[in-house]
């Protein structure tokens, strides 16, 4: 699961990071976007159930729908 | 990029999130990793040099090479 800011919500890690890569003498660094990967092993073999319980996941703890988005990948 | 522990590197906030999960009353989680996404808007056109300065970026700031492993997408 990927959990990113919202775009148009300030991302004050992403404009860290950039500053920070500009500190170190990177040039051509447009725009820097921070977020979470979460990586969740669950026993549910089916996959609908999996991704509907991550999604629950998401919505409860895992992303603050105020100002995150965030995105389920089955692998 | 993806920025993620090493597998059997210690992953606090990976722990954090499953305990939580669990007291949220969320059961069959069986591993919990959790991990950075940094997306970077590089000036650079050419494919192979993107690549390359990601890399970089990653080696000298963004992935801690003791720790964590990295991975480059080029979307």
């Amino acid at each position: 699961m990927t959990v990113m800011p919202k775009s148009g919500v300030l991302d004050p890690e992403g404009r860290a990071i950039a500053h920070a890569l500009g500190t170190l003498g990177f040039t051509g660094v447009e725009e820097v976007r921070a977020g979470k990967v979460i990586e969740l092993t669950l026993a549910e073999a089916d996959p609908a159930k999996a991704r509907a319980t991550a999604e629950e996941m998401a919505r409860k703890l895992l992303a603050n729908s105020v100002i995150e988005s965030f995105r389920v990948e089955l692998v």
